[in-house]
């Protein structure tokens, strides 16, 4: 586990193995399994999490299921039934999360697969193939981001970063965490600061735990600390993750980025977004029109097994804000670095 | 504990006795003690916290340890190391915080009683005849902040407020939280969004507590939700305490409250410090000179029983920060609302 590189998810012959993210940073525990209903919950309860990680957590997800169908119906050609259960999957995983996007992208490419007549065992193959095509294409687009942000990313700077947006987000390196690991490697003299990111802390659990890994100098505070090292000239960079992002440029991602990059305005500091172009929904003119997923209060209200609210109180747990576009410096993508106005640019990059 | 008064400090014919907040909101558990040791610990631990308190708590510090002085020099005259013994014993409070200069203000007083060339006991009731006033006169300080507060919280209104200002800060209702606690009672319709206030979730565990018991509609959010709420349109005036004034208005207070500053300017939201006249400091310029307390990176890295980061990594974790007097619309006190440039008004309102 402590080596280069971090075993995130893996599909072997006979099961698809995952790293449970709730248990980090104290235990790196591997959940195996053949059952794809564990791992819908694995998802809903944030074991697997990660805008690109979700996606290719689910195409995996797809391909056991039509495994163990496979299991089930030994003998059977019944291509029609074998279609429907599986649409019937393609649907529980989409029910899982609603704001990223990139979990929808992976689903429909293996909807496309689904929608040919062939064979169970041949559509099983073929599902496989394209779950680990689009895991490795992920490694490929972490790595192309990486190169291309690490530009944006001064000789010598303090950057801050939300969330987690690395290995463990990702088939690869990650998107923002991508970034700051090129400059790192390029020799840079990055001090990376981590918002501990509440509620549930994958700041100070994940990426803390990421950087400590590679190497990489770096502080861990919490999300109202982030403000004041801005103001005390710590700052030269800020970097994040994306869920989903509109044509016009808004971003989805983590709660609290928004306060962020509100602060990183205020202190006349670059704000960049890192994803990949499938976190891109043209069919969304703006941020407006991105579902926000709302978690459950007990994530603010307990902590591991402490009570550090009063029972019975309101909350407001969303999982994720949005950042408008006149906020972001740029977007960082496997095609390069996309500059404003994004409502001209990001349709133009893409595909 | 429950009812309209909140004890939180009281000085008994024997003892000192305090509520611990470092168990709430699970439970109210009063610590009662003759020896000034358990206090000073207590205040160190954030057992009594809020700067006002802390005042008064010291006050009642110096009270018992002359108390106890006499009880262990029964028949003494020694007026000479009785001064010298209590002098110590305020430096001692002096040493437990040292951002909040309440502390400072409320011991000056005490050192003051004890220069005058009177007997131990003479002095003794002295000081607590003193301790008593300062805890008085902080009550009718707060409701006088109330008053005045209340005037700007409009008719209907999201209020949002970090940390915790109130019964459990001060010796009355509060500074920020009589403010709204006065908007209540005045019938004034407002919905109060409680930060919770990492890291020590004095806004989950302490205001949201205070919030249920006056019966003030509430919705307690993480610290880096406060910008998004705001853009919601769902906040229109944002209020805090503060621990030290400088002489031209930058104020410090809990860490996050540069940040929520920031954020309110960014929508065009006035942003509010309601704080007694001892919170200025007229002998600092500007808050670059206030001292800001650190406090143990383990304050982020584990909350409760739960490690919520690698071990052995770097943290940051100042206790407060200072938000600049630019960003902060007026200052309630409880002579009345002081409205910038405040290097003129806060000098000529003060005694």
């Amino acid at each position: 586990m402590m080596n280069d590189k971090i075993a995130v998810i893996e599909l072997t012959a006979t099961a698809l193995r995952f790293l449970d993210q709730t248990q980090l940073p104290s235990e790196a525990v591997m959940v195996e399994t053949a059952d794809h209903r564990v791992l819908l919950e694995a998802i809903r309860r944030l074991q697997v999490r990660g805008a690109p990680l979700i996606g290719i957590a689910a195409a995996y997800g797809v391909t056991i299921a039509a495994r163990a169908w496979l299991r089930r119906h030994p003998a059977s050609s019944d291509a029609g039934a074998f279609h429907r259960d599986m649409l019937h999957v393609c649907d529980e995983f989409a029910a899982t999360r609603p704001t990223a996007v990139n979990l929808f992208w992976a689903l429909a490419r293996m909807r496309e697969i689904l929608a040919h007549p062939l064979s169970p065992d041949m559509l099983t193959a073929a599902l496989e193939a394209e779950a680990r095509a689009l895991h490795a294409d992920d490694a490929l687009r972490c790595s192309a981001i990486g190169r291309y942000g690490a530009e944006i990313i001064p000789a010598d700077a303090g950057v801050i970063t939300h969330c987690n947006s690395g290995a463990l987000a990702t088939g690869g390196d990650g998107t923002a965490f991508a970034v700051l690991l090129e400059a790192h490697r390029q020799g840079k003299n990055i001090h990376v600061y981590a918002d501990e990111t509440r509620p549930l802390l994958q700041g100070a659990r994940l990426t803390m735990w990421e950087l400590r890994q590679r190497g990489i100098p770096s502080t861990l505070i919490t999300d109202g600390t982030a403000a004041m090292l801005m103001r005390q000239g710590r700052v030269q960079a800020a970097i994040t993750g994306a869920d989903r992002i509109a044509a016009n440029g808004d971003a989805a991602n983590k709660i609290g980025t928004y306060a962020l990059a509100v602060a990183a305005r205020h202190h006349g500091i670059p704000f960049y977004i890192a994803a990949p172009f499938s976190t891109v929904d043209l069919s969304l003119a703006s941020g407006d029109a991105i579902p926000i997923e709302e978690r459950s209060g007990e994530e603010i209200t307990r902590i591991g097994g402490s009570v550090v609210a009063p029972e019975g109180i309101d909350t407001y747990a969303p999982a994720f804000d949005v950042t408008p576009a006149e906020l972001i410096t740029g977007i960082v993508t496997e095609r390069g670095i996309i500059a404003p106005p994004f409502d001209e640019t990001l349709r133009a990059l893409h595909p």
